[in-house]
């Protein structure tokens, strides 16, 4: 089985920039990411699944089942600026399914004439910082990528590695004429980091000149603090939805089915 | 190699439902199946052998040699009415497998039609529980289905994943316009859970107006008995042959070859 | 990579008979079919290399490089009776790899009109019997190969499992026409079980109509005996050029290599 | 996803002979190449990105992001006599991807006429040796290569196992008609034995008649050393560019990013 990508609808957007966040270290990127798209209130046109993914299915809280997925949103500024945000359930659960799931990620957005690509993620320090001095490294695909992100104010790493999806999709995007960089915010690697992931959308927002854009970082204080209350009794929820979060303080029946 | 399916003769089917129950938590839904293949003199069509089954094969009681597999039968009630049972050996044993396993029904199920898929399975509670309050939970691949569940008596599940095949089944037959439903025997989690299974059962012949059908439920405890005795006696069997129960009992050599 | 299949020179065989060893439990299979291609002086004329093989290669007495391999001999009785051995180093070395040779081999023998096929193998009881007492077990493709079995004096299993390339070869041979019967000798599960595949060499001789034939059971006592000492050592050789073992007596270089 | 070489530019080469090196038992083969690199400024003209590396990227000193990858050199003594270097980040790191990898690299060298390949390698016997005395062990594609490597003082091997996309890439080689040698220079079996890779060379250089070339062997020695100082501070370093280990005396900064 290939992956399916599920186009619910086709939107007009002109060189879209690819923001990508997966779970991954202090699920930096997927929070950064997921802020993004509430506060930007980003419209969700695709979702991929993928043979790659682990083998269940989630049950909503309508009592629906859907498949572990991706999902592509967009944002559109204004005709000539516009935004597609990647995040989902997983990343692939296999090394060579990591290549697969960044191969069919790139060719899907370079229909849309994807040109420019950043990945964002956790880069583990193990120290807990203040917010404000949470700092934002990166890494690019070419050097002209590399000076802008120094000039503003992104610490350039100079060695390394990055693991999975976040640095797989520069690399392999290259190769097909997409520029892009990785933008990780420091964290102690605790599995929810919200600083590091203010961080990081705080530097993106400059990076893409959108620094007047309206943003209430706050937000994502509530949400993770509402969702470590749940994790603490133990509910399995979707990060990301708050009426899960609602739903959760009415019940108490066991989660696991199989 | 990809999966062979071997169709052993075309039944007509006026748009049949497709009702699964491979091994799984209890067993609860290959149980379920299975008695009612047995009770509705269900005939055989078909049979799946995937390379993402285990690389052993079954000895049979007349000493011939099958492949491990997925079978499916079908049953009409009448020229406007028929059932599809799928069952089998295995789900795949691997978690790309399940994927490409449940693409390989979907798209076999698609040639007969099959506009409606119920995946009967187990959801463990962890409590042993009385026969008459054996609980069905349930999931859907849609509101509508959800409503038909819940106003029929099924406790609608609006958290938590289903594992394997039972849940595949069910979304990526959505993403080719089957409607679907899981159905999951509450069970204590043992081995072979004929309550949960008769509860399952008894469910779906509501769901599917059959109400009225007979079915003699008592031939499951007494299966069950039955196995779970030559279990004890460390016999490999069919779970659901019950010629093998009976050439049990003459027999004591070891049942290991390799 | 797909299984490469490098035909040395091509044989006119008139509807001949594949018989599969390839090691197993006690080695029985690749020591009986090994023990035919010695005294029957059967030639090579086919070499299958596959990916789903270990990733090492051996290196020969002469200093050559060679890749992992199974490897097809051919013996003309006449020209109305012929039989292709199968035999190798490994059977593959995951699951859906196993499926995949047997379909390689099933593929590669119907090109010869292979239309039967004796799967050669152990049958561990944990007992040790006197050579003379070694009992042969079997399981048939259909039951016209059973009773054909049991008239000879096969014993027919009638339950268990058959681990790996012998079962499959005679399950997926059956859905491409090919009659098959597994013949497993009764083992201890010893490394090397000459006793069992003496056993299983005079059956398959009675059931081909070939006791007439010449063949010096002795020489694999032997061989085994060979083996065993040198295995005692810690030597890595070919179970079965007796060169190897010649050349073993006159070295005592450490012989990993990486 | 399938493997990408990315041609950088395409060198008029005749004939020329594959040199491989790989990590492996010692970096034997790794160093060595590289030394070669180095040494006779060998250009890079092709690179290899194959889906069963691991699942990261590697960051680069100049802060920009490259993929795992093997490398393809050139280097043109004159118009007849040209060599081609294979090194890299990685083996495969699944046993079918070292035989699809050796596939791989097969296919693209014959492109380019490549008749020859020595693969070069470590054979650890576990004992440290002085320099001069370290020996030099081979095996071959064929019996003239094997009387060429033991006319020029190569030990062949007569027994054992290669391990890995040294053998695999003679084995496979010589499928497609291309002659090779596997050359392992005797190491202890420590992580980089740069005198295990010297012997190597200089019998590389007498196979290859080019014992005149001028190598600075001494260079290894000092590289092998700073790689040495720079592993015991923790640090992660591309093992053969120098400019690395200027940048580490420098920094301290930690380097797991994910």
């Amino acid at each position: 089985m290939k992956s399916i990508i599920k186009v619910l609808h086709e939107p007009e957007l002109e060189n879209p920039i690819l923001i990508e966040g997966l779970p991954g270290i202090g699920n930096v990127g997927k929070l950064a990411v997921n802020l993004m798209i509430d506060e930007l209130n980003a419209k969700k046109f695709a979702e991929l699944y993928s043979p790659t993914f682990p083998d269940h299915v989630i049950i909503e809280k309508d009592g629906l089942l859907r498949p572990l997925r991706n999902e592509f949103y967009y944002w559109k500024k204004d005709d000539n600026f516009s935004l597609i945000f990647l995040t989902g359930d997983y990343q692939s659960q296999s090394v060579r399914g990591q290549y697969e799931l960044s191969e069919d990620v790139i060719n899907f957005v370079k229909k849309y004439n994807v040109k420019k690509i950043f990945a964002l993620g956790g880069f583990a320090t193990g120290e807990v910082v203040e917010e404000s001095k949470v700092r934002v490294f990166g890494s690019a695909s070419d050097s002209e990528m590399a000076s802008f992100l120094t000039k503003n104010g992104v610490i350039l790493e100079d060695k390394g590695v990055i693991v999975g999806i976040t640095g797989l999709l520069i690399v392999l995007g290259k190769l097909k004429e997409i520029q892009g960089a990785c933008l990780l915010g420091e964290t102690s690697g605790s599995t929810l980091d919200a600083n590091a992931a203010k961080a990081v959308v705080k530097m993106l927002l400059k990076l893409l000149n959108l620094e007047e854009t309206d943003i209430d970082f706050s937000r994502l204080d509530q949400k993770v603090e509402e969702i470590k209350q749940a994790i603490e009794k133990k509910m399995e929820i979707d990060l990301f939805e708050e009426k899960d979060l609602e739903l959760l303080k009415k019940k108490d029946k066991p989660s696991y089915i199989g």
